[in-house]
């Protein structure tokens, strides 16, 4: 064990493997190689990072410390930061095992997460493992040891001593727009149901539902926020990236994103993982599935089984919402357009899409009467009144206040990108589908998510007749670069998207 | 394509994934993201590599080049270097394909092995399309589009204007003591017979043919000294990793170490396609097997047959050498160890490793009597009458001189580490085998193969009657620390890598 002083470096550093410098006369003097493995001790907390060595960057007897560490940790340079050379991490050594074909116990996949959510393992280490969730796959005893393994090695919050059915709406993404589960929030938490929902940011998809809701609201909240604001208001809507909830999920999906893919059976486990680690006890899954969705529709009854064998062996009751994905749920697909959405329906202005909320209220009824509070007919009726009264908007604010918004946003104050362009339809008939990958593909060339005010509004829905020449869609940018980079994207052919 | 003024970094950067560093007004202006895969032209020469965003490692305007690139790469910091942001590489549509079980053709292989070369696929991307090899594996046709590709997509040599046999002696490797393959090229070339040797440095070995060769001459030479350096003395003992021979398999073998494993499949591609690359028509492939080697006894037949089917179809005669790996060749193991056993060969000391000399040998005639020009027995003949007349030694040093050797070194001027210790028995009885596991965990911690002249030497071989008391073997090492350190490694039990 040696004692450096840290020096903060502007250097974001890599997100899936912590990095850290040594002078290369530190190193010497210490025995450390290039690409070793280190463990890093700061004020109360331990993490593994990788040495890189350097003659300039850092001083003898300094270690530079990337952003991606000092974020997270308590590195201050008044400190200093206790380091120890590591061999490899010891659960490479069930890696190799699963390769090869064999089978992982509980304790071998659990020291798996744990070197993972402590940062021992390298990307390339990761990836052989991830790449074992397709082949050779794992068995029904290996996913519940995973999934019981990612939760353990986080914490586990629990919201028992507040009284009431703690539940939780989740949908396996996919579809673009994300109003839907605010307003779930929102109505749930009114009736007295403890939600305390975790999004994330969208990776592959134009807007994450955090990225939604950072148009209004804090999402970025600690351990403590999320309890203090469920005690507050029985809901929250927190960004679950800064939280500890299975960290290993959150870890292992930054090895998932280079490629696109996810293994049904990795979703599934990712998903009850961070359920069991928020406490929930009855959960809606949304299940879209379709050409242009995640599941196909091949695959949807062997998905949807594999969910909930495996919810019910954490006890945890789930009502999977088996649905078609023919296109958006809402209009709007952006963080802004998103958000615009959703307060329409909380606002009960006519813009609002219809068929959002009704898909709102229908699986929150379906939420209600799994935990047998209610039966679905009388779910719904309350839902409605909560939604028609304004009360679930005065909830979505008291949450918003509870979580740090300085005030309340209408709706008419989001403005989409001032740069626009206007998609008309070269065909005639009735809108089947739209092709999701497109859409995305479109959305994310205008800039979203990181652009907020970029993003495509539908003018037409799935079920509605169009003529030649109609105005279907508008994209919204902030800079006509992105308006010319999407309309490149769509080749010529505005509406190929659109299934007549 | 903008231009950038090009900043030299002190860093050595990923070995597996290029990285440069872009300032964040630059990067901006660009809409160049974190992550985000560009494509530099340097001089007559490109390559892909990771952006890196930083505030302050290099200003607006320049991009700044770790060592791993202006190494390999003509960067001088008076030219611009053009810089195009690249989408994700195509070939990572074929890797997805591959991992959802479909077979690849010759042509999606040969844009994965390019985009390899080109170091458009990062370490995350070559990780999960290397699983691949493990589960679900290649078939035949897919082993030769990989072989193919593989040494397609980098330089082939061709010495077929010299007139005579090309021809090469390879081993799969995990056999510690690498003094065989320097002395077969000293006979063969010597015989008239070209032998364009190359080599590899240890990687989880105590020492490569490279780390050994390299205290006597040096290895690292560029395409065009091999060519020169093969016309004056019809062989080399180069170093392949500074070559483009194959290059896709060099970055391949990166993302291998983590794990130490390799499948068969990958390494009878690899090592096919090296010698495609480097013109050879007959080759001798040492093919070690048993309980601590790479090859088991259970697998060997299987090994045999892949390697003559595929070498067939490359039109390439090869001699599997099938041996039970019982211990290492020679007495010792360690760069400057290794080195003093291949001298003492070729010297005729007295003090020569004899089972490593005869296997040389016996190598060597099979090899000759591949190529049809003499049978084994002449071979034989002719192969000891050129080792015994110290014919084979002035070859050896006419090579030497040829990669730019100042001096002749002898056996005798060969140190080997001041620190040392001595493995006394336990027991009484007759050496079975060696514990290659135990030997390469030992040398690795008194230091090699960094430290030239630590390592093992074996005082007592496979098949010798030990008493208890008897020295088995001496430990070396450059500080009484790695002494220590490999004392410690033994975990009391000294002599238990030694089987009676």
């Amino acid at each position: 064990m040696v004692y450096l002083r840290p020096k903060k470096l502007d250097i974001l550093g890599d997100k899936s493997a912590l990095e850290v410098y040594l002078n290369r006369f530190t190193a010497d003097q210490y025995g450390v190689k290039e690409g070793d493995l280190l463990d890093l001790y700061f004020v109360g907390h331990e993490t593994g990072a990788t040495a890189l060595i350097t003659d300039t960057i850092v001083d003898d007897g300094h270690i530079g410390i990337p952003a991606a560490i000092w974020n997270t940790y308590p590195v201050s340079e008044l400190d200093r930061v206790a380091v120890e050379l590591q061999g490899q991490a010891k659960s490479v050594a069930s890696i190799r095992k699963k390769i090869k074909g064999e089978k992982l116990s509980y304790d071998e996949i659990r020291e798996i997460m744990y070197d993972i959510a402590k940062r021992r393992l390298s990307p390339i280490e990761m990836t052989y493992f991830a790449s074992t969730s397709y082949n050779p796959g794992f068995d029904d005893e290996e996913m519940y040891s995973l999934t019981k393994a990612m939760s353990d090695t986080g914490i586990i919050l629990d919201f028992s001593s507040l009284g009431g059915f703690v539940v939780d709406k989740h949908s396996i993404g996919g579809l673009p727009s994300k109003g839907v589960t605010p307003v779930i929030v929102a109505l749930m938490s009114k009736l007295g149901f403890i939600i305390p929902n975790t999004s994330t940011r969208g990776i592959t998809s134009p807007a994450g539902t955090t990225d939604v809701l950072e148009t209004l609201m804090p999402v970025s909240l600690s351990e403590a926020d999320i309890k203090r604001v469920v005690a507050e208001t029985r809901g929250c809507l927190a960004w679950g990236g800064g939280l500890e909830l299975a960290p290993a999920d959150d870890i292992l999906i930054q090895i998932e994103k280079p490629l696109h893919i996810e293994s049904y059976d990795k979703f599934v486990v990712s998903i009850i993982a961070k359920k069991i680690a928020a406490g929930c006890k009855y959960v809606l899954l949304d299940l879209p599935y379709g050409d242009t969705a995640k599941v196909s529709v091949a695959d949807v009854a062997k998905v949807s089984k594999a969910f909930e064998t495996l919810f019910a062996k954490f006890d945890i009751k789930v009502f999977v919402y088996k649905r078609q994905a023919k296109g958006p749920d809402g209009n709007g697909i952006g963080p802004i357009l998103e958000a615009r959405d959703l307060l329409w329906i909380l606002e009960r202005d006519k813009r609002r899409p219809i068929g959002m909320e009704n898909l709102a209220l229908d699986m929150a009824a379906q939420l209600i009467a799994l935990t047998g509070k209610y039966n679905y007919q009388s779910a719904h009726e309350i839902l409605r009144e909560t939604l028609d009264s304004g009360e679930a908007l005065r909830q979505f604010w008291k949450i918003g206040k509870s979580q740090g918004a300085k005030q309340i946003v209408k709706a008419e104050d989001l403005l989409p990108g001032h740069y626009t362009f206007e998609i008309k339809s070269t065909k005639a008939g009735l809108i089947k589908t739209y092709d999701n990958h497109i859409i995305v593909q479109i959305t994310r060339a205008l800039g979203a998510p990181y652009a907020k005010s970029a993003g495509i509004y539908l003018t037409r829905q799935v079920g509605d007749r169009i003529n030649v020449g109609d105005v279907v869609a508008t994209l919204y940018a902030e800079a006509q670069s992105r308006i010319d980079l999407a309309v490149k994207n769509l080749d010529g052919e505005q509406d190929g998207w659109i299934l007549v």
